[in-house]
């Protein structure tokens, strides 16, 4: 197209290009000859999800893409943050479209589901491409009867899944920007320092709860001085870096130190100017974790209800290979263990001044 | 496609047409060199909408196509209802996808706004097949300018929308087959004189409740009264054919005068079995004509959000044209009338015992 | 109240009883003098939830009392399966309230909570109500801490629980009505043998399926083939009666042999207009079951966000309980396991005519 | 409660006064001899609605107190904003809850409506104060038969809301607030004069586009150049004082100019950190705005459905009332129309390097 065509004839109808886009829903079982009327259903669900993921992998890229610019500024933070509000309000929609699915009912599937085989969801590249760019990994991955989710994907398919996979996600991304926060040590501020004697301050105030009440039978006293004690072990994950090394090595936890401690800071002081983007930010990357949880479960839900714990089209074990996944590709549970971290806002500690002004605005600063 | 091939092989990237759908999504910004990054959401949300008009099609056609079946049989009434409950679930959905509609900002849209121009959702073909197809006329439509809405198209959209207009539409073959209810006079019970002796009773009901009101001063009572006669005057459009033809001439309503007291009666006497599934056909009906609206008026909602009171691309007035549209384009209204003419269950006459076995089912009537 | 009163002064201020009702938000925060804002919040969702709890009770109450009556009746039938999709809609209400609950963030939350100590959604009567009248037992719950669930009841609210586990449950009333089904055997018809030459038939066809295939390499025809040999043995479900026995036995599944196939026919023809009522109970009861697991799992999820991994207040694990509460308190898992049993209608065998016109309308049959 | 009870006995049950509570379901049908099952859903249906009006009158109130604080400070605007995203939330709810209201259909509501005569839900005292607390005034509302809609209230509640009316609704709180907006003129800005010379830039162009467009009929670029000069009006709003001001007068529009101007800057330049979060807070008032609107409609919809046009039992005109009142009953319609008067990001106008840097965040102006 040229630049003088800029205003020249464009109609709704080209521009989406419908001609070729209703084309592409041919039935096999038309094809075949026992034309099955549900088949186009399953069709458009499924079309309509491969643009929603088209979408989703364009925000995600855009984000990335902010992200690894060295001089991530505030106004694109804004952008990462609005984008990743889109992801989720399509993860959201993508749960909702369930309810179109549930029309279809198991004898309306079975009517063509021979005709598919060995087609499955599994084989969906794209969904792959959006796990992968959000950070999950080949080791994080449910196998697939014992092999890698990428055997059922073309060479250059394959190709193009290491590439992501090695080039960074979106979970890298923002580990090395939390690493990169300002706050946790500054002008004689020792933020862990002051953290560590709050939730000292916190838990012996607990203890004395369960000692003291009337309610409580002694064994039940003492129970729960127990789970205090386990829920206790959780702070761990901050008060001591030799402890995070240890739980990293083991796999059981991801995220490095610092950014542990950063992330700690901004959920903690989230009301302050500066802090209240970041904070939203990292809300939504668990927020857009939940939902695609969310929606795993939901979809494991109807596949129960459509095919019952028969095999996939795509031989896989259907229901209890969804069910797997939601439980199992999570991405950023580092973020959601914060919440073990938080402590009342009164125990927090007051900031100097000086920090004080410095996540604030200017203009207030000024006035 | 041969016989044999049923089984050979067949991939999800294949069965979808992957490498065409994914291809189609060719932002006019970026061929004019000033890449808007959200109109690659625009481009999709569209032509999601434009898979589910499909979809809604196929189920509407379908759903014609078996009432126009001379020999409607009940199996069928029951796949129409499920069709239709599908409809609704997909208008559901349109709804939904609003919020994701709403994450695309004004200050975005205006990035690419000027490149759009004059496309305009106002030339979606699927949609107004949709509406017609359901029955609304082109004398129940906003007119564009003055003009037809029929001239945004090519001539053989036109004639495509003109055939839809003759061939009889879902109201139509509802109406007709509304007519051939069989239980409206049956073996001696005349269902309309003993619904008005019911009405007359409840009425009378009514105005001694407010006449007998402690509560309510002289000129509330007054008022009331003649609010209820108001009200009494709806009961017209079925104790009197005369009336009936009279608002049918007007335009007042639209839907025959037997196929009306069809509707009533399969209201009142919806707990019979025979008359469930026309009972919720009929909700359905409803249901559809209520999501459509709604989904106009949300959309007439995002519109004023998007580009407040300025014309949209099309050259329509935007937000007020489909608020009126909103208003205006409800084809089963006089369905949504019955309501007015319900009662209550204990002054619905009883059924003589031939009728009442005649809408059960066999097998209860032989044991 | 007196007969006379019936149109004296009633007011909805006072229908309501608005003066009580809005008195009943009182903040434990303010009361000990460190008023929280969000507690209202915290209060008002939670007595929302138990105004939603009775009113599920009063349908489910309902619904057990027309199951109960030996003369079940087609028109019961259906006001029953109205009243268990109001339970369904109340219950879709409750998740969607859980949006309004992450509206309270961590750090407001401990702002309160430690005042509430130590009260639990754990202790809510109601909602054990609700599980025990829908039939889940007390050895499928989750145990607290090795003991009973009702540990934390007065003793009138456990004596409460045990008429309700010992009464009839749901569960048991409709096995009751799902053995009384008529149609099993039929004049001469069996249904299970007609079935069984059905399964076998289509198992056949999928092994060809795979054999035949010439996309799969080897190893994962072998796979596949042993994967449809385990999925065959989900039909000796109903293929053989020696097996329920054992599962029943050994608690694998809870339905009876004569319930479960009379389920199987229910679904595998449920376009007949006897049975279409029955279905689609079946269907709502299973949708319950589902909704009321997807409220657990959004309710963890919740928690998780709201206080990690912590203790509740309750002395639960807070998460992790909810979360296996999610997976466990399954009740209709039966019905379920109904999809593994389904096959192609083109599989069905045709029916009698005797019996087709049994399931059928007594009007179809006299015209 | 004193003190030292802080950590005695409390039970969920009697911390959400459950016996209390769940005894405030008394049917009228009930008491006066002729019990109608869905009498309690009315009862808890609408009970709900009003501890949810109690919990938005909550969060409006304080919300109002933050703004009335003449040290209005950026951490309260933070709060003000998570208070009105809460509302916005629970808004939702009510819409949601009228899928539960559909499950009570119009046979079953006219077997205890009479009982209810004359109440009505026009009569609720708390959604009056909601409308009133947000700015909804006297001269706003539809007048309930030529009267005000006070006249069902008792004196003291009267006086309540006019106490509101008269007290400083949100909407003048708002308006205070942006007049208050110190970057209208700045350091040499003029930002009203940058914004005028835009906008003649863009009308010129859209102009241009008209004339140029090859696929337009010299009749239909007539109409659209009509359009385009009518849309040029709308910005007369902010370009000429003296036309706000006797828009003002004329009632057209309710916001003060200075108000006006503001809300239009922070629009355009929402992106700047320091304009972040008023910008998200005018967004909500729309969006509380649209859903209650939304709310109305939908209630409309089911009044509709429930008893058609018949008179409501308190005597208004039922779907009509309530239909009216969802197009008449916006507050913050200035708002909504700033969405005219923006324009491309292109267009705008930069910033002096001092404004922008008033605009951002203290700690990167310092690095």
């Amino acid at each position: 197209m040229q630049k003088e065509e800029k205003y020249s004839t464009i109609h709704y109808h080209n521009y989406l290009e419908l001609d070729q886009l209703l084309a592409l829903q041919n039935k096999r079982s038309a094809a075949l000859g026992e034309n099955a009327h549900d088949e186009t259903l399953f069709i458009i669900m499924h079309q309509v999800y491969e643009l929603w993921f088209k979408q989703i992998l364009t925000e995600l890229d855009s984000v990335c893409h902010l992200f690894r610019d060295e001089r991530v500024n505030e106004d694109n933070m804004n952008t990462v943050l609005l984008r990743l509000k889109r992801v989720s309000a399509i993860v959201n929609l993508m749960i909702e479209q369930i309810h179109v699915m549930e029309t279809l009912t198991p004898l309306d599937f079975l009517d063509f589901r021979d005709y598919l085989f060995p087609a499955s969801g599994f084989q969906s590249m794209q969904f792959r491409m959006v796990e992968s760019t959000l950070g999950l990994r080949e080791e994080d991955r449910l196998t697939y009867h014992g092999k890698s989710y990428k055997i059922v994907f073309t060479d250059a398919q394959r190709a193009q899944l290491d590439a992501i996979e090695q080039g960074g996600s979106l979970f890298e991304l923002v580990e090395r920007w939390l690493e990169r926060t300002p706050f946790l040590q500054f002008a004689g501020f020792d933020f862990l320092a002051a953290y560590r004697a709050a939730v000292d301050r916190m838990i012996e105030k607990e203890q004395a709860n369960i000692m003291n009440s009337d309610y409580l039978a002694p064994e039940m006293k003492a129970m729960r001085l127990r789970m205090l004690g386990d829920s206790n072990s959780y702070f761990k994950h901050v008060l001591s870096q030799a402890e995070h090394e240890r739980m990293l090595a083991a796999g059981e936890c991801r995220l490095s130190y610092r950014a542990t401690v950063a992330a700690l800071l901004i959920n903690l002081y989230r009301e302050k100017p500066i802090l209240n983007i970041p904070f939203n930010l990292l809300m939504e990357l668990m927020n857009i974790d939940e939902l695609l949880t969310t929606w795993r479960y939901r979809h494991a839900q109807m596949v129960m209800r459509m095919i019952g714990n028969k095999i996939g089209t795509g031989g896989s074990s259907g229901h209890d290979y969804l069910a797997a996944t939601a439980a199992k590709h999570k991405i950023f549970k580092d973020l959601h263990n914060i919440s073990s971290l938080l402590i009342p806002r009164s125990e927090l500690p007051d900031l100097p001044e000086d920090l004080n002004r410095n996540l604030g605005f200017y203009h207030s600063a000024q006035v």
